[in-house]
């Protein structure tokens, strides 16, 4: 039975389930709540709605005593809400890193290749790996929805879309993926969701990834998710993050969860949430690479080297580069906290030697798992 | 409250839910045999028991009414089993392809780094990655155990471990890991459970695996398992596949989704299930590896191709090593039937220019997915 009048749906009191593929936030966000007050389970493989109006569906779910899934949401058919959910609930997961958007995986895989940007993204097009209109792939915007309901459902918390730090890959230099390959590393465009004394830390940004991590071997178009926690180490997730097919075996797989336990409660755990803080963003730690355009001349890496120490920012690897009139120096920090990097780069820029500097990019090397005993 | 009386447990009304974290096919199988005929669910992290005598106890949670859930049998905390059981549900999964044992996994990364078997292994003991007694894991019985219960799962059929065709790694000669290293590939004991035409073909055996294929990735003692389906494509998870804590958190989520799901007859499809038959050995298809031992004079080679083409076995790859008196030749094939090779590598054992042969090796090197478009 086909229909396009919603009060057919909502009105027909036989059905239980419904699964919204609209996409969108409007209308489908007024539609999957009043479909949910109405006491049906609704299944949507819907990024956008969830990421943006979760707190409301989840509360209307709740108060209805029906459930809300919504796995096809986050990298397609890759299982990694039903595991978060179900699998690892007594494993305390605190930080998810991941690879979710596979236009900008494709596009900085052919970069590092050689390829300039435009070259990359026209490629990525003509394979159908990107739209037309490529800018929810390449903001990171549809990254930022699938990180915050990573984060959301693994933190048992609420993080909206607004609270993912952000930044897409339009602005890569070719000097930096130079660098990067120089470094032993790749530029990945990175998910990082992280729980820092109570408080959650939701980022996507380009990141340098050591070659050796497996973030940094994730094929073309491919996502992986990695889950870390404290009883299972680490457990990764990897596969198509798209495609029809793929969005349609998750879409049936919530459908037959939701039939299978109608009724029992199970995970109805929607209501029991708890309100975490965001971490302040100058708060959050990372190893940070960044490039600095430099006069050519002795003394100006002392001057550099010593405008860092003030702020107690220390110096891991470093690349020099003559280029002409100047040099570049590719600077990659120990561990140091995003504020001090930023009060150190302000400071850096007002130095006669300096002309210019990139933002900084995090910088993804080892596991950051702890090694527990084999039992 | 603590007991040592099993009847304290089969007679005790209110107890619904059972763990059995004993190990061992006896007793813990009778155990659990009672405890589900009397309508007890159980969950089991004991894969020797559910490969051995998972027929009996799937029929026996059928007749009852009650669940059998063992997660925890198969590589720990890496939720596989619900992935293929709940989220898989219509993919059609036709091939698993895995890294299931991570103390050979560990032996054989430590054997491309030049050690010996026998200094790989105990380093593994050192680290406790291996048992005193490490047969079980170096035999393969360990990893055939889990492919049988994965390719029960996978195929919704019943794969007894007795139809595992299993090699395990003691006796991997350094002479193949070197050429394995020449040919830009690692030797890994890789579990593969394959769909045939309705048949099925499941086994564990050491495989040269092409470097930049993700099994050739997959870090020292930590377990993969590569899912291939209709409309997934492929989907890879990855972890520790033991650990105390890994396990205990597998069994906390079986019971868990136990009790969501009691009373809704969700996944008491053991009840449907379809009995395939394995597909002959000698009918299995793969390229594969082979080494033989020739006399260093002309025509030797020419023999040895002349009698592959002769069972229509063609060669994708080749290396020839002299040493001393002799030479060695390392072959790898193009895709072959592996009763064909078996009938070429008797025949070549025949020729005079052959001194000895090893046994073949199959070759994992494409993904053997089918790239689906992108919706």
């Amino acid at each position: 039975m086909l229909t396009d009048d919603f009060a057919e749906i909502a009105d027909d009191g036989s059905i239980a389930v419904v699964a919204e593929v609209m996409g969108g936030v409007d209308p489908a966000g007024g539609y999957v709540l009043e479909l949910l007050s109405r006491g049906k389970n609704v299944v949507s493989a819907n990024k956008q709605l969830v990421a943006r109006r979760g707190a409301e569906l989840f509360a209307a779910a709740s108060a209805a005593g029906v459930q809300l899934r919504f796995e096809a949401s986050v990298c397609a058919a890759i299982p990694v809400i039903k595991v978060l959910r179900e699998s690892l609930v007594v494993t305390n997961v605190h930080r998810v890193l991941g690879i979710v958007n596979g236009t900008t995986n494709f596009v900085l895989t052919e970069m590092e290749a050689g390829k300039t940007y435009d070259e990359a993204l026209a490629e990525a097009q003509a394979r159908g790996y990107a739209e037309a209109d490529p800018t929810d792939d390449v903001s990171g915007a549809d990254a930022a929805a699938k990180m915050a309901i990573l984060a959301t459902v693994a933190f048992n918390s609420r993080v909206p879309i607004e609270d993912v730090s952000t930044t897409g890959i339009t602005a890569i230099d070719p000097l930096d993926v130079a660098a990067a390959r120089e470094l032993d590393m790749v530029i990945r465009l990175v998910g990082t969701a992280r729980l820092v004394d109570g408080r959650y830390d939701v980022r996507v940004q380009p990141a340098l990834v050591d070659k050796q991590h497996p973030l940094a071997k994730v094929d073309g178009a491919f996502n992986a998710v990695m889950l870390q926690g404290d009883a299972i180490r680490e457990i990764t997730l990897e596969g198509p993050g798209a495609g029809g097919l793929e969005t349609a075996s998750a879409v049936i797989a919530d459908i037959t969860s939701v039939i299978g336990t109608m009724g029992t409660g199970f995970l109805q755990n929607d209501a029991a949430w708890r309100e975490l803080p965001r971490l302040p963003s100058g708060e959050s730690r990372s190893p940070f690479y960044f490039r600095l355009s430099v006069e050519d001349r002795p003394g100006a890496l002392a001057r550099v080297a010593e405008g860092l120490a003030e702020h107690e920012i220390s110096i891991a690897r470093l690349l020099q580069h003559q280029n002409g009139t100047g040099a570049s120096l590719h600077v990659v920090t120990h561990e140091a906290r995003m504020g001090a990097l930023d009060d150190a780069l302000d400071d850096l820029g007002k130095l006669p030697e300096v002309h210019r500097r990139s933002q900084p990019l995090p910088v993804v090397s080892d596991r950051g798992v702890t090694e527990l005993g084999w039992a």
